[in-house]
């Protein structure tokens, strides 16, 4: 097996650490944080914690950690010019020879903004100089919460972000589990959503799930009252069921 | 932060091993694997290799393994029957004491048979002693490959089995990104599909990713010419993106 478990001098990591339990990183991307010269660790802009670091402390012996500030805006042209500073920076490191991880809550290439850094990156470097490490995604943790299946013979998954509710609404039809992301800031009217199709009891709310604080997992949305909710609220709603055509 | 890291005694673990590298597992896997007494070990009925045994071998040190037969008929009665089975042979061995954990490619949750273990267990043992612990999926593994990302800003991912064809066609209009699991079986029904919509380029496929032995990944399948192909075979395909409305 061709795995590489040490980075390499002036190779790029885009490493998925899952959803913020030091246990919940696969042991690939242990070993690559734990021999990357320069670690980037994103903060949100206007906080002073990084969920991300925070992860990965256990596995941090002196290695140069580099805060990367992003934005929260949605705004896609600033998002863009953002990340095209920071890919400069990884390359003027990798150019010297550094081996450089960048961490991301979760997956990198699901809802991350870490791939608009490696949009960026593909185009000034030798894509075999990167390598993307898959990590646990929120929707993952949040299912197995509840023990029962996101997908099975025939079903379908769509994950979405909860955001544009005509999109919501269209999804119930089109899937037989439905994950929607940043569920929180949205959440009485998902409510409403789901009592007009009579699902309130197929869908499943989880909050903040194996970050460290107090979490909230809710399996039946029958009799939930919400109050103020985490941006990283996961809702999983199971529409129905495809079986196999026997 | 509660983490457990021991399997304890009596209760039951159902462990997502990821694609196939023993590398790819969660260090939270790892824990549970060194410290259970007995691993279930799943292999399709007509072969005798276990790729999930196979992956935690570096983690074996005189644990029991039981091999658990299942077979490969899309036949919904006769599956659930045989996992009823299962379950009785776990029940009684959590009653004696023993911590038992299932080992299942991928994510537990996602496609797996050990979901259908976790419904008859549910019936059976208080949910407080069943842990599900995610695994990397191949969806997951299989963007990583190229390193763009699976979904941004307001994009929808579909994941769903690639049997039902009508089913693939209509959800290429109702997603962004179209995951689709065991392409092998149909794979020129398949490009026949993305030429009539012109998403040949668009599309990537990822045959036996992170197994160990000669996998294949195309990033546009334009002038591919598929031969006989593995069951576990993934396509990506882009079919668009939704950007914020800013």
């Amino acid at each position: 097996m061709t795995t590489i478990n040490q980075a390499q001098p002036g190779h790029f990591y885009a490493i998925g650490i899952g959803p913020g339990a030091s246990d919940l990183l696969t042991v690939r991307a242990v070993a690559l944080i734990e021999s990357a010269d320069i670690i980037l660790s994103p903060q949100a802009e206007g906080t002073n914690r990084s969920l991300a670091l925070k992860a990965i402390k256990p596995y941090l012996h002196g290695q140069d950690i580099q805060t990367i500030n992003y934005q929260m805006k949605r705004d896609g042209q600033s998002t863009r010019e953002r990340w095209q500073n920071v890919a400069q920076n990884v390359l003027t490191h990798c150019q010297a020879g550094k081996s450089v991880a960048m961490i991301t809550i979760g997956d990198p290439l699901i809802f991350a903004t870490t791939s608009y850094l490696l949009q960026a990156l593909a185009e000034e470097m030798d894509p075999r100089h990167i390598q993307v490490v898959p990590g646990i995604s929120a929707f993952q943790i949040a299912a197995s919460r509840f023990h029962d299946a996101l997908t099975l013979q025939e079903d379908r998954l769509l994950l979405m972000s909860a955001t544009d509710l005509e999109a919501v609404e269209a999804a119930l039809t089109n899937c037989e589990t439905l994950v929607l992301y940043k569920a929180g800031g949205v959440i009485q009217e998902l409510l409403n959503l789901l009592k007009k199709y009579q699902l309130l009891a197929a869908a499943r709310l989880v909050s903040c799930a194996e970050q460290g604080k107090g979490d909230l997992a809710i399996d039946n949305l029958t009799d939930f009252n919400p109050s103020a909710m985490s941006y990283m609220t996961t809702m999983i709603i199971h529409c129905g069921h495809r079986n196999w055509q026997e």
